[in-house]
C-alpha cells in the first residue's frame, strides 16, 4: 500500500487503507461538506462546486502533506490550506468553514473503513467459501481429532473445515454490523459556526457520504471505533485459528494438507512452506495488543476532545485494518485449492484411536471385563488386539450430520 | 462476590460472577443434559430427575471442588465426580454422559453471562437515563467547552451530558446483541457418545439452558468469547469517558459538579472525592489489556481442542467480567444525583472563549479588521473590549438543537 | 493459592502470592513503621513492640477484612482498624501513624514480590538446569531443524535444549535484576506527618524491611510497577517458548518427547497429554494482555495520587504474578525427566534436508551442475539419489562447538 | 522520519528509525560478514572490500525494494539480489553467504536500536534534567498536593518536579541496560554454511558491528526482544506520567504551568495549548498494547524459526521505537522553559487543606476537642476559624529535604 521498506512484506489487498486512500477521503469530506452548505443556501452552488472540482487527491501530494502536518498534530489543517490554494474567489474563504480537524478526519476513517470493507468481507467470505467446500467435499473423510495436539478420537476433516468455515462467518457477521457515521461538530461539538442550518447541514453531509447521520457528535464518545477495532480483532482471530490449523497440518510429519501456492527452494527441495497461512498468521498475531492500544486510547477521551488519545488511536487503527485486511486476504490464498490428503489422513490416525469401539466391539464375545484387559494389554504394545472389528467410520459419531445442518443454514 | 481480600475492593453487585453461580451454571448444564438425554429416550425421565435434583450449589464446597481441581485442568471433572458421588443407581453411570469438560465449562460460561447481564445493562442504562435526565435539565446551562482540557468555546452541560448517555447507550446496544450459545461437542466434537439422538439431544440441551443452539460445537471457533470480550471492553471504555470527566469536572479548582455521596474526611473537610467515578475508572482501567489477554487466547486454539489457549480466557475473560459490572454499577451511582453547580459552570467560563463573538459584534461599529485588532489587544491582558456585546447562550450553537434530538431519538 | 472454584486449577506454587501473605506483609509494613518510630524516639519501644506483636497474620480474618475493604478503596484501613483493636493503650494511638494507605499496599506487594522470587527464580533455574543438562546429554543428537513448522536442515536435540536453557537464563537475569523498594511517603507524598525525623524513619523502615530506600516516594512514579510486570511478563514468554516446542515434539505424529509424569487415560490409552506444558501454556498466555493492563495503568498516575490507576494495577499485577510463578513450576515439571527419544529423532528427518550435502558429495564425480540435476530429479519422487553420500552428523554444521560454548559460559 | 500522510504528525526525531536507517543497518550487517569471512581466510579482503564498498544506502532505491519484498516475507532478500548486482566477479557468490534472512534483519534492528538510543537517551535525559532544575529552583514553591484530582494537603513544586524526575532518571536506567546483541545463526542456527571457523567468524562480525557476540543464536530465543519492548514501553510511561501532569497543571482553571512554545490561534487568544504533553500523550498512550503486541509475537517462536511470529514483530516494534523517541523529544521540549506560576500555585491552595494544621494551632487555646470543632464548623462554609495561624510552608514537611537527598544522588 505504501513505498517502505517493510509496508509490503506482509500487507495485501490493503492499499485502500493507504495514504492515498485517506487523502481522497479526507478530499470527499471537504466536498461533501460544501455541497451540503450550498444545499441549505449557506452557499452558492457553484462555490460548492469549485471546492469539491479541486478535491482530486491526484493534484496533491503526499508527501508534502505529511510534511506540512509535522507538529500541526493531523494532516486536516495542511490539506485544507493545500486546497484553499487550489480554488479562487469566493471559495476560498469558504473551505473548511464548519469543520474541526477532527470531523475530518474522523469521517475520513468513516470513509476508507466503508471503501475497504467490501473486499475485506469479500476475502473473508472468499475463504469461509473455500472451507465449506471443503467441508461438503470432506464429509465423510476421516481424519485424527486432535486435543491439546494429541491424537484423541477420530473426526472428519469436513467437519474441521465446517468448524473452520463458521469461525470465519461469525467474523463476516460482526464486521458486516459496524456501521460508518459522519462526523461533524465543530470546535467544541455544537455546530456553532454553522448556524440555524446546522443540524440540515449535517444530515445533507452523511447522506452525501453515504454515511449514517448520528444525533450526536462522537468526538469524545468512541464506542464506534471500539466496535470498529474489536470487528477487525475479531476478524484477525478467526483467521488466525483456520492459518494456525493450516500450519499444523502441513508439517513435514504430518503432511495431511498442503498449499497450493506455497513457496519451494532448490536447497531444500523437500520444503513447501505454507506461505499463505504463515503470513497470515503474521498479520493476525499483534492484533489483540493493537486492540488494546485502541481501546485504551478510545476509553479516555476528555470533555470536548481528548488531549491526546485522539491521536494516539491512529497509529493501532490503521495497522490494525491493515491488519485484517491482509491476513483475510493471505488466508483466502492458503484454503482456496488448499491440496488435502485424504489417504494421509486415514493413514495417520493411531490405531488406538480407536480403542474404546474395539473394547465394545470384543465386548459381544468376551464380555466387558475381558475386552477391556484385552484392549489394555495390546495397548501397552501400542496397538489394538487382533481380530478387533474397528471401523473409523462409525467412530465419527454426528460429524457428517453437523457439516450437513452447518451447510444447509449458511 | 468471592471473600478475598482484594476481590471486594473495587467489585460492586459482582456475585453473580463469582464461584458459587458458575458452580450453579455447572450444575444447570449436568442437569440439562441428563433431561436431554431423557427427552429423546436415551436414559429413563426418573434418572434425569435424580441428576437434576442433586444439582443444587448449596448442596457443595466451592474451596474443595477448588482443591479437588488442582492438577486436573478445570473444575468440570471433580463437579462430575461430586454429583455421581450424590446419587445413586442408575444414575451413577449417566452423569456428565456424552460431555467433555469444555462442554461444562463453556455453557456454564454463557448460563453466568446470561444471568448477570440483565443486571449489567440495568446499570448501564441506570446511568445512562441519569445522564440524559441531566441533559434535559440542563439544556441550556452553558459550560466551557474544554478541548486538550483548554477551555475552547462555550458549549452546554446539556450536550456533554448528552454525550455521556450517548456513549453508554451505544454500550448497551453492543452487549444486548451478544446471543449466549450452548456448547455440545464431546470429545472430538462429534458428539460421537450421543448416538444417532446427538443433534436432538443438543436442541433439548440448548433449549432448556435458554441458549442458543448453534450448528457446530465452537470449542475452537472463539468468535463468541472475542464478542463477549469486545462488548465487555467497549462497556469499560464507555463508563471510562463518563467517570473521567465526573473527575476532572470534580477537581477542587473546578468545581463544577460533586457526586452526592463522595467521601469525606475529617482531617480534610475541604475533600469531596468522587468515589464512584474514581472507582468506575479503576474498574474500567485494566480493561483493555485484558481484552487483550482474551482475544490472545482466543486466537490460537488448535485443532478440535487447544493447548492451553482455552485455560488463558479463564482468568482475564472472569476479570473483565467483574470489572465491566462493577464499572457499570459505580458510574450508575456517580451520575444518578450528580450534583451540578450551574453557576460556578458559567463563572468558570473564560471571557476570551466568546472572542470571537466578540469581535463579529464589534465589526457591525468599526468593521472586521478595527474589531479584530480591538480584541487583539484586550485579549494580550485577558479580557474582551470593553463595550463588546457578547451572549454565552447565543455562542453554544446548536446545543440545545442537539440535546432535543438526542433525546427525541433515545 | 486461594480457596475459589478456578484458582487451583492451574496455580502451582503460588500460594506465596496468596491473600494471606498479602495480609502478613501488610502487617509486617505496620510493624516495621511502629519499630522505625521507635528507632528515633518517637514513640516508645514497648508501643513498637505491642504493635509488632499483634502484627501475626493467622490472628485476622481475611474473609471479614475482605468484607469490610468494600467499598473503602482498598483493605489497608480495615486493616489498621483491626490491628488498633488488638492493641491497648498506648499503642492505639500509635498504629498506622505517618502511613498513607499506598504506603501500606506498595510496600507489602514488594514485599511479596521479594519472597515468592527465590522460589520463582528457583523453578526458572531448576527448569534451565534440567535443558542445560538435556544439551549435554544430547549434545550430538540429530533432530530435524524445523522453520515455519516444516522440516529445513539437521540441527542437534542439544542445541534446541541449549537456546531453551538460554532463554530461560535470560529471564531469570531479568527478573533477579529487579529491586523491590520500600514506599513511605504520607498524604502527599512529602512526610509530613513524621515530623523532622521522617529521613531517619523512612531508612530505618526500609531497612527493617529488607528493602531499597529510594530517595523520593514513588506514589505515582511506577516505573518500578512496569519493570516488574516486564520481567514477569518475560519470564512468561520464556517459558512459553520452551512449552510450546514441548508440546510440539510431543504431538503423536512426532513423538519425539514425552513428559515422564503426562496424564493418561483408559478409554485413550495411545495418548499421553503433556500436562505440564498445557498447563504452562495455559498460565503464560495472557500475560502480554496483562502486562498492557498494568502498563495502561502505571503510565497514567495523576498528581500525588491517582485517580482509579493505582487501584486498576492490582488484578492484573497480582494475576501476572500468579501467572508467572505457576508457568515457571510446570515447565520445570515438564522439562525435568523429559523422556527424548532420540532414535525417533533420528528417523522423523527428511532425506531431502539433506539435499544440499547430497548434491555437493556427488558433485565430486559429476560436477555441480549435473549433481543439481540429480538431486532435483530424485527430489522430485521424494527421496536422495542413490549412491549419494550423506551424514547427517556432518549436516548440523557448528551445533555441537555452540552447545559447549553455551555450556562453558553459563 | 517517513514519507507518509501521518507518519510526521506526532513523530519527532525518529528518523533514525526510519526506512534508511533500517536499510543502511541491513547493508552494515552484510558488510560486516563479508569482513569477518576475511578475517578468518574463507574470502579474499578485497572482496570483502568490495562487497562492503556496494553497502551505501544512498545507492538503493527503498521503494523497490519495499516492492520487491512484497510477498517475499521481508526485505532481506531482495536487498541480497540488488547488493548483488553493485557487485562484479568473486564478490558475486559471496554476498550474504552463511546468512538466513532473519540474521540480517535482527541484527539492523540491534543497530538501529544500538544507533536511535543516545539521541532517545539525551532527550529523556534531557527532560529528566529539566525537571531537576525545576526541582531545585522550587524546591521551597508551595502548591497543592491533590490526591485523586482533590487538593489533600499543600506540597512543593520541586518535590513534583523531582518525581517527574525520578521517574525519567528510571526510564534512562532501565533503557541504558539493554545490550544490543549481533544475530547470526544460519538456516537452522547451526552455523552449517560457516564451516569450521563459523564462531570465530560471529565473533568477528559482531566485534565488526559494535555488538555483543551471545553465544547462541537467538532466531526463537525473543527475550532480547521483550525487554527491549519493556524499556521502550516504561519510556513511554515515565513521559506520560509528566506530560499528564503538565496538561493537568496547565488547564484553564489550574493555570500554573504554561509551554513555553504552546499553540495560540486568532480566533481563541485565550487558549495556549499545551502542544508538546499533548503530543507526548499521544505517542505514549499506545505503547501498553503495542507492548503487548510485541510480547505475545515474542512468547510464540516455534523450534527453530517461527511460523509468523517473526514477522509479528515489526509492526508493533517499529511503532514502538518511533513512539518512545518522539514522546521522549515531545516531553523535553514540554519541560524545557516550562513557565511556572508560583503566585498561581500558591493562590489556587485551597484554605482548608490546612484543617488540620489549623486544628493544631487552635488547640494549644481552645483544647483539642473545642479546636476540632472550630474547624469543623468554619469548614462547612468552606473557610478557616477566624484567628487560626497557619502557615503553608510548615504543611509541607520534608519536602525540601526530599529534594535536596533527591539532587545529591543524582
Amino acid at each position: 500500500m505504501s513505498e517502505g521498506l517493510f509496508d509490503g512484506v506482509l500487507a495485501r489487498g490493503a492499499s485502500g487503507a493507504g495514504d492515498r486512500a485517506w487523502l481522497q477521503a479526507m478530499l470527499d469530506a471537504e466536498a461533501a461538506l460544501a455541497r451540503a452548505r450550498a444545499s441549505v443556501g449557506q452557499i452558492p452552488g457553484d462555490v460548492a462546486e469549485a471546492i469539491a472540482a479541486a478535491c482530486r487527491a491526484e493534484d496533491y501530494d503526499v508527501a508534502s502533506l505529511g510534511r506540512d502536518a509535522v507538529g500541526g498534530g493531523n494532516p486536516a489543517a495542511p490539506l485544507a490550506k493545500a486546497l484553499t490554494a487550489r480554488v479562487e474567489g469566493a471559495a476560498r474563504g469558504e473551505v473548511h468553514r464548519g469543520f474541526t480537524s477532527q470531523d475530518v478526519l474522523d469521517t475520513a476513517l468513516m470513509l476508507v473503513v466503508a471503501r475497504v470493507r467490501p473486499a475485506l468481507l469479500g476475502d473473508l467470505r472468499g475463504a469461509a467459501d473455500a472451507c465449506a467446500a471443503l467441508a461438503a467435499e470432506h464429509r465423510d473423510t476421516p481424519i485424527a481429532g486432535r486435543t491439546l495436539l494429541q491424537q484423541a478420537v477420530p473426526t472428519t476433516f469436513g467437519l474441521k473445515a465446517a468448524g473452520w468455515a463458521a469461525g470465519l462467518d461469525g467474523a463476516v457477521a460482526r464486521l458486516d454490523a459496524f456501521r460508518p457515521a459522519a462526523q461533524l461538530g465543530g470546535a467544541a461539538g455544537t455546530l456553532a459556526s454553522l448556524g440555524g442550518e446546522a443540524l440540515a447541514v449535517r444530515a445533507a453531509f452523511a447522506a452525501g457520504l453515504g454515511l449514517d447521520d448520528p444525533a450526536l457528535p462522537w468526538h469524545t464518545d468512541r464506542g464506534r471505533i471500539v466496535g470498529l477495532a474489536a470487528a477487525l480483532g475479531g476478524a484477525c482471530a478467526a483467521v488466525a485459528k483456520v492459518a494456525g490449523d493450516v500450519v499444523l497440518l502441513a508439517q513435514t510429519e504430518v503432511g495431511e494438507v498442503r498449499e497450493a501456492t506455497g513457496g519451494t527452494s532448490s536447497t531444500m527441495p523437500h520444503k513447501h512452506n505454507p506461505v499463505a497461512a504463515v503470513s497470515a498468521l503474521g498479520c493476525a498475531r499483534p492484533a489483540p495488543g493493537l486492540v488494546a492500544a485502541v481501546l485504551s486510547a478510545a476509553g479516555g477521551h476528555e470533555h470536548e476532545r481528548a488531549a491526546g488519545s485522539w491521536h494516539a488511536e491512529w497509529t493501532p487503527l490503521r495497522a490494525l485494518l491493515v491488519a485484517a485486511i491482509s491476513a483475510a486476504a493471505w488466508l483466502r490464498e492458503s484454503v482456496s485449492g488448499l491440496e488435502v490428503d485424504a489417504e494421509r489422513m486415514r493413514a495417520n490416525i493411531h490405531e488406538l484411536t480407536l480403542a474404546e469401539q474395539a473394547a465394545t466391539a470384543l465386548a459381544d464375545e468376551t464380555g466387558r471385563e475381558r475386552a477391556n484387559e484385552l484392549v489394555a494389554e495390546a495397548a501397552r504394545e501400542g496397538r489394538l488386539p487382533e481380530g478387533a472389528d474397528v471401523d473409523v467410520g462409525a467412530a465419527t459419531g454426528s460429524a457428517g450430520a453437523l457439516v450437513d445442518r452447518f451447510l444447509a443454514g449458511r
